[in-house]
């Protein structure tokens, strides 16, 4: 009674990025506004100079600067006012030694002024008369032409997903459109006897399908866009025809609930049967070992029978499938938190594990706790707040040890 | 020449929830599918038992627990099967002592039995009679009725931001719906003589508008719906009139630009005389001083002035406008990071200061790396993952020292 020849996660990862190597991430161009939340298909460059005008950072006059030198509030420097620049307006007035030329935080400074005075150290004493009570430097209050930002400046680097920011830059630098990846299209097949649908009552030994929900719900807050969500009873045929009509049209198919040693398994043989190309037959890895990953070249379609326990399908989803994506559109990774553990853990030894965890605040860390579940449990899903990866060459985690964290969108 | 009296921080959030008492936030009931990413106005309980019958969590035969006591490879314990139990199916046969059901993963367990033995520790050796090679104790691979999660458990606290998992629990309790808060609704107007919009020819000192871009994409990475988002000439006319026609619509109207002391500041008079209720006039932060709050009491719509600088703009809607929803949402505070600062940071006494931060991600531990920023920059925006928050009785950050970092969404 042995199980089958398994994959490490890492095996099974290059074996899924091996094998869809013609599958093609769908790029479009759309507006930067729209882009929110996208991922990034180009590297975006600074178009222009920011600041493309020499810039001034506070309101004041433009002088001099060596006319201010060696001014204080007992021997003030002697300015006449000769003009000032509206902040929209181009900088037409000059500059000379004496004289001062009002502008605006953001106003362009005129060619021959070298600094600007902050209004706070002058006084009017009489028409376009000023004093001013405070020495600057060469270069002082002034913005260069390009200091924030040079034309081919990196602005965003492809596979970041768009943010607020991001969009704020493209519209700082007149970029009014870019291009993103079109997002992955899934569908979700709950298969099993037992399940019975949110609005059902339960009965006898049903439980209800919660995978095609949580499924579903973690693709779409992944950008995937979730073509259909169903559930079918644990019958060849159906899984058969559910899975063929799937694959026309979408890029990923999740089989959840007949990748267990059970009586009624299917997935594998049909799976065989319509891709001719299943290539891991379950990952050493606790929870998530009954997983099974094939693709169907024709159809550039991967489909995977992922564990029918909700935390374990969840998880599974999470390592296998949005890692492979995340590889192949070069998502960066996002940051882990460090903790420190409550408490030892034991692992097995020569079997990867995805410890839960529940992550407490302190005053300057965090501590991980330990989410105990059994096999199946649901509370789990709400329990835990991410999951540490105890590697299979380890054997176990130690109370006080640091550890990373990776938190569950 | 000195400032207007400003807020602090604590203050202007303090006012603005109490100038705010009779703001409302609207509920509506929706599919729990539709949920992902809606904030839960309601808390969610658990409506069943999980699991709803006993459990088996594993493939294997259920049993008296005692008839396998001693059982060893080398002395098994002989059982008559006398029936199973499909997963879908509620455990009709009874077991008695020396007899065996077979159960699947899933499976509702007899009455009767005590606790389920693993197939892999068993052995057919004639139809119906297998031996087991282990011995189990009273409860083993059985999960009780409510271990995982008893009626009435807390499953969703209000405020919470609904995520995939919590879809899925709301799936496996059968809750089809759920109350949700409505999204606010937001104008963004951005001021300036010398904005042009995005796909404008830059000339002269003219400068591109990225505030109405930046905050309207900040208000809906965070659930805001954003209904209008314009630019307008500094004109206190078209100012106004831009304030009026969004007031019946907007739960939050955004002004930014016009709240620094440059010429053309009307932002305040024009909040003054259509709300009669300017309450803080500046706030005593590094960026982000000229901001203006008012409350439109009849309209039940905050408006507010914001910096002019990209920057400055995004940091105060999240120090005060987002951390006011997150407040009367009562959504969870967000994981901060802790990060050891690289080096020493000063900071003006009797003023709190926004330290913009990137983290570097170490084998163990998070570094902050100050990123430092002209007033105006717009590659901060870019180059920060988030900020530190200096209190104003603290005379900067040293070297080495552990801070929080809030970092951007």
């Amino acid at each position: 009674m042995e199980l089958l020849h398994t994959d490490t996660l890492a095996e099974a990862r290059e074996k899924l990025k091996t094998e869809t190597e013609n599958f093609m991430l769908r790029i479009h161009r759309i507006p930067c506004d729209e882009a929110l939340g996208c991922v990034c298909a180009e590297t975006v460059t600074a178009r222009e100079n920011v600041p493309s005008f020499r810039r001034s950072t506070v309101d004041g006059y433009a002088i001099i600067a060596k006319d201010s030198y060696g001014a204080t509030d007992s021997n003030p420097a002697f300015y006449s006012v000769t003009g000032h620049v509206n902040i929209e307006e181009r900088a037409a007035v000059s500059v000379m030694s004496g004289e001062a030329v009002q502008v605006q935080t953001g106003s362009m400074v005129p060619d021959e002024a070298t600094a600007v005075l902050m209004v706070e150290y002058t006084e009017t004493y009489s028409p376009n008369k000023i004093v001013g009570y405070k020495a600057v430097s060469e270069g002082e209050n002034i913005t260069q032409i390009g200091e924030d930002m040079k034309m081919g400046d990196c602005l965003i680097r492809s596979g970041r997903k768009i943010n607020a920011r991001d969009v704020a830059m493209m519209a700082a630098m007149g970029i009014g459109t870019v291009q993103v990846y079109e997002p992955l299209v899934l569908t979700v097949i709950s298969t099993g006897d037992e399940l019975v649908d949110m609005d059902e009552e339960l009965s006898g030994a049903k439980v209800r399908d919660i995978n095609s929900y949580g499924l579903a719900a973690q693709a779409r807050s992944n950008g995937f866009i979730v073509r259909k969500q169903m559930r079918i009873k644990d019958q060849e045929t159906a899984i058969r025809q559910a899975v063929e009509e799937a694959l026309d049209e979408s890029d990923v198919i999740l089989l959840s609930g007949g990748s267990s040693k059970g009586n009624k398994d299917y997935t594998k043989k049909i799976l065989e049967e319509i891709t001719h190309n299943v290539f891991t037959h379950g990952i050493s890895i606790k929870p998530g070992k009954p997983t099974i990953l094939s693709y169907d070249r024709q159809h550039k379609t991967i489909i995977a029978g992922l564990p029918g326990h909700p935390m374990a399908a969840m998880l599974m989803f999470r390592l296998v499938i949005l890692d492979w994506y995340e590889t192949i559109a070069k998502i960066p990774k996002g940051y882990p938190y460090f903790a420190v553990m409550q408490e030892n853990v034991s692992s097995n030894q020569g079997r990867e594990m995805c410890l839960l965890v529940r992550l407490v605040c302190g005053e300057e860390d965090y501590t991980a706790v330990p989410v105990y579940a059994k096999s199946g449990s649901i509370s789990a899903l709400e329990r835990a707040d991410g999951y540490v990866m105890i590697p299979r060459n380890k054997e176990g985690l130690k109370k006080g040890e640091r550890v990373r964290v990776e938190v569950f969108e």
